[in-house]
C-alpha cells in the first residue's frame, strides 16, 4: 500500500486488524507530501513511480491508501499493473450509499479530492437520484497534525465546515481523507445525528473481500509490517499512537 | 529568487515595489511544496537543484524567499555559488533586535523553521542577552490558504498561539514564514501592543542594500517578472491579489 505521507497509516491499522495472516509494505512518499494540492499529472507520475518500487518487492495486491492518488491514478494503475488494485474511494462510496436513508449525502475531503469529482461521479453512477454535498475541509489535516483533536478551535472549524450540510439535511457523510478518522469523536460531539463513514475501515473490509475473491488470501499466520519512506523526519510524533501495536519490523528511507 | 511554493510571492511583491529597475525570476517548487516538514538533507538537495536552474538563467543575485530553505541551505548555497545570496532570516532578525525595547522577542514560524533553531541562533549571536520565545504556528499557512483571514476561528487560533508569548511580556515578534504577513491585520486586532516584524519587507530592504553595496544595482528602468513553477494547478486563487500589479510577463512550468 502507499500514501503520499503518513495519513494512510489509519488504513494500515485497519488492514492489520482485519488481516492478521498477511504481510504489509507501507510506502509513504514523505519527501513529496502532500499530493492534495498537486495536479493530476504530477500525482499520476508519483503514483506510478511508487507502484514500480512496490512491484519490485513482489506484492500480490496494491492498496492506494490516499484519496488524491486514488482519484487521479487508480484507473491508470489498474490498467498498468497485473495485480489487483484497490483505492480508498469506492469502499467509502458503497458504505455511504448503504448507510443513507434520504440519499442526501456529504463528502468531506481535501480541496483536490473534491475538485477531482471522484466521489461525486462514483456516487451518482451507483445512485443517480442521490444529492451530493461536497465540502473541502482544508484545515482538518493540519488540526490533526497539530494534535488539536478536541480543542475549542477544532469544534468551531467543524461547525464552519459542516453546518451547511446539516442544514441541507444530509444524513450521512464519508470521511474522504485518511487523516479525518482521527476527528471522528469531535465531529460526533458537534453533530451526533450525522452518520459517519470511515473509508479506512471500509477499505480494510473491501481488501479482505478482494483477497478472498482473487483466491490469494493467506491461510497461515504471518503478519509483519515494513515501512518505506522517501524522507524520515522527527516530526512524526502524532502518528506514534497509530503505529503502536502494529508490529513494524523496519522503517527504511528510500530515494525514488 | 525561489520558494518552496507561492508564499514567497509576498517577498516578490515587496522586492518589485522596492526595486523598480530590476528584473525578477521567481521559482516556486510547487510540485514538492511544502519544504516545512521535510528533513534538512532533502531541503538542501531541492534548494541546490533550484539554484542551478536559476543560475542557468543568468541571475546576478539570489534571494531565498523561503524560511525553511534559508534555515537549511543558505550557508551551503553561499559557499557553492559565486553570486551574492540572501535569505529571509537575517533581515528579520536584525529588524527584530532593532525594534525590541525589553529584549524579550518572539519567533513565529513553521515547526521545521523553529526546530532548525536558525532564528534563535542568529538572535543570540547578535544579542546574547535576548530572551527568545519560539512558537510554531502550523495552522497559519492553511488558514491563509483557506482565505480565512478575519474569521472568528482565525482570531482563536491567533490567541492560542500568541497568548503565552504576550503573558511572557514579549514586545516584538518576527513573522518567520512568508505566508504570515497576510495575517498581520488579524494579529494586530488581537494584540494591538505587539510589534510585528514582516520579514518580506525587511528582506526587500536588505536586498536593495546588498545590490547597492555589491555595485550591481540597475540604474535604468527595466522591471518585469518571470515565474517558473514545477507544477501549475488551478488552486492558486488566493495569490492572485498578490500577483495583481506585478507585471508578470510569463508563468511557465518546468521539471527539475
Amino acid at each position: 500500500m502507499f500514501d503520499s505521507g503518513l495519513g494512510g497509516l489509519t488504513v494500515l491499522a485497519e488492514l492489520v486488524r482485519a488481516l492478521p495472516n498477511e504481510r504489509f509494505i507501507y510506502f509513504g512518499d514523505t519527501a513529496r507530501v502532500p499530493y492534495g494540492a498537486k495536479s493530476a499529472r504530477i500525482v499520476q507520475r508519483y503514483s506510478d513511480e511508487v507502484s514500480r518500487f512496490l512491484l519490485g518487492h513482489d506484492i500480490k495486491l496494491l492498496v492506494i491508501a490516499c484519496n488524491t492518488a486514488t482519484a487521479h491514478a487508480e484507473s491508470l494503475l489498474r490498467k498498468e499493473l497485473s495485480i489487483p488494485v484497490l483505492g480508498v474511494i469506492q469502499p467509502g462510496v458503497d458504505a455511504l450509499l448503504a448507510g443513507t436513508q434520504n440519499r442526501r449525502v456529504g463528502v468531506l475531503a481535501t480541496r483536490s479530492t473534491i475538485k477531482s469529482g471522484a466521489y461525486e461521479r462514483r456516487i451518482l453512477e451507483r445512485e443517480p437520484s442521490a444529492r451530493v454535498y461536497n465540502k473541502a475541509c482544508a484545515l482538518f489535516v493540519p488540526l490533526v497534525e497539530e494534535g488539536w483533536i478536541d480543542k475549542r478551535v477544532t469544534g468551531l472549524v467543524i461547525q464552519e465546515y459542516l453546518s451547511e450540510l446539516v442544514r441541507e439535511e444530509v444524513d450521512t457523510v464519508v470521511l474522504g481523507c485518511t487523516h479525518y478518522p482521527l476527528l471522528k469523536k469531535s465531529i460526533r460531539e458537534q453533530f451526533p445525528d450525522l452518520q459517519l463513514i470511515d473509508s479506512s475501515e471500509e477499505t480494510a473490509r473491501a481488501t479482505s473481500r478482494l483477497l478472498e475473491e482473487s483466491g490469494i488470501r493467506s491461510q497461515t499466520p504471518a503478519g509483519g509490517v515494513r515501512i518505506f519512506l522517501t524522507d524520515i523526519t522527527d516530526q512524526m510524533n502524532h502518528l506514534e499512537t497509530l503505529l503502536a501495536g502494529l508490529a513494524v519490523s523496519s522503517v527504511e528511507e528510500v530515494q525514488l
